[in-house]
């Protein structure tokens, strides 16, 4: 899933975002619960007319950013409160609140709300913690109006100790949820625990329910989710990589800003179909980027996505035809 | 024409642009020259295809902001010295290399080498600058190539003084070039100064040849130039302004960061046919505008351009209807 953090995928059209064959993006509550303000969304006919976008969107509960404010957040029982980091005002997010906030924005898959746990974090905080995400992911079920056909997914947090993730797991199939979450991965430790713990966590979770791991990843993240089980994935690396001029291809990565690339006829990946490969050279893609234009952030994201989606395509073939692992065998071999 | 000052109209694709009904977009030979460097263009088959434009390109002579680093230049019979604005290397620009230059970019309309005069000045200044762009328009036209089909327009100058504008206009009539362009004009004046010279040179022009004001204008200069014979304008105006939310609209210009469109759901002209208008409402592009957002910056840059275009296309119909004096009284009340 693409990000859209503001009502935006940044520096894209929403009809870019057809044209590479987005199915489905990510807004991010936190922020436009600040700014708009989900009631004006809501007023305005919600997300999707708001923003033009007529595909699904899935909001995520605003709690990983509340929960990265620091000294700007307190947590209890009932919910969070904290201080926006726009202007400073005061605001308490719950699991109610942050329900009905996502309902206003009209989302199609809604989040349960759950603290994320930095890592590391020592194991009395992980069960403490995890025990409240569960417990207000039950209130999160609760407050869901039933009515209006969006999904609600629940978030298996427990940090990196498979016996809490087990646990959380058990809780959240006991509450019952249209999809299932992988939250707290990707924050800071090594690729080999965070498969770990997919490892551990997703063969207890329904199999004919979607399994999202959020805020992931590298592509090889994503082979390796995949290869787990991982059915979804979001992160803004696709596109705040584009704007920092760092292009993924078949490859590998490459920094269109480097002066080997000052004269390249070449496009970024000779082997990708996508618009820009079809239309632009690595040395017009430079002149953009040193010269700090817009369209340098336009064209790298556009490509960018193309090689994530493409890649999640691929995979999804890939396994249709049971041939995953020669997929992932050829994905490494092209990088060497 | 929309102005691509680095290669770029910045923030739209050339599909965009194309999809706008942009007949010919202008380039700065001086940007250009400086980075990535006209050599580089050639290398990569010219400007078209660098930047994947495959309608016409005008280049300005690089005069215009050379003349604008104030102490970074010096001015001489042979042509000028001066600084880079990017890293303080110095550089000289003749009327040879500044035809050599737009030549290696591949221009379809050449501009000649002058001094874009300031205001006010002089007249002692204007007559011996003027002279001395005339001796450079025939030092261009000597330069000039002549095979590859490119058109060559002169510049008058004469600063505000119409007999001096006449006289020029006189010495480039002699040369003869492709079309004639009025420059020196927006640099400071009142418009019904600038409406004097248009009035006392556009006649003196070859009915048969483009007329071409440069960095003009507004919409009512657009208007006014128009009813004064003008065939062609180029200004940073509708980009510009789009960047910094300022948005043009049959009934005047509105700036999209007031609080009175955060909860408006009317598009920015409920009169206009862009693709802007059709899908998103002030508030959304308040919302964008407010946050940062680079689709802030691509859908004003859309409207703009779609409105400019849309005025020129109204009023070349008008003009063929013999109606264009209903049109522009119809233009202004519009805007009381």
């Amino acid at each position: 899933m693409p990000v859209g953090t503001q009502g935006t995928v940044k520096a894209l059209l929403p009809e870019a975002l057809k044209e590479l064959d987005a199915q489905i993006i990510l807004a991010n509550t936190y922020h436009l619960y600040l700014r708009p303000g989900h009631e004006l969304v809501r007023e305005l006919g919600g997300l999707h007319r708001f923003m033009n976008w007529d595909r699904p969107i899935l909001t995520d509960s605003g709690g990983f950013q509340v929960f990265s404010l620091g000294d700007l957040r307190r947590i209890s029982e009932e919910g969070v409160d904290f201080q926006s980091h726009l202007d400073g005002s005061r605001h308490r997010l719950t699991p109610e609140s942050s329900i009905a906030v996502q309902e206003a924005l009209d989302a199609d898959i809604i989040m349960a709300f759950d603290e994320c746990i930095p890592y590391p974090a020592n194991r009395d905080y992980v069960a403490d913690s995890t025990a409240r995400s569960s417990r207000w992911a039950r209130r999160c079920k609760e407050a869901r109006r039933s009515e209006d056909g969006a999904g609600l997914f629940g978030i298996v947090q427990g940090g990196m100790f498979p016996d809490l993730r087990a646990g959380c797991a058990r809780d959240l199939i006991e509450i019952g949820f249209d999809g299932y979450a992988l939250g707290g991965l990707s924050v800071g430790e090594e690729a080999g625990l965070m498969y770990d713990m997919m490892e551990c966590t997703l063969p207890l979770l329904p199999a004919d329910r979607p399994r999202y791991v959020m805020g992931v990843g590298t592509p090889e993240n994503l082979v390796e989710g995949i290869a787990r089980g991982v059915d979804m994935f979001d992160c803004v690396m696709p596109t705040r990589n584009a704007r920092n001029g760092v292009l993924f291809t078949s490859f590998g990565k490459i920094s269109i800003k480097q002066a080997r690339y000052a004269r390249d006829p070449e496009p970024i990946d000779p082997d990708c179909g996508c618009y820009v490969c079809n239309h632009y050279s690595r040395a017009y893609l430079r002149h953009l980027y040193q010269s700090g234009e817009i369209l340098a952030s336009v064209l790298n994201t556009h490509h960018n996505l193309h090689y994530y989606i493409q890649l999640m395509e691929e995979m999804r073939s890939a396994i249709e035809q049971d041939a995953f692992l020669d997929y992932k065998q050829e994905f490494y071999r092209k990088r060497q």
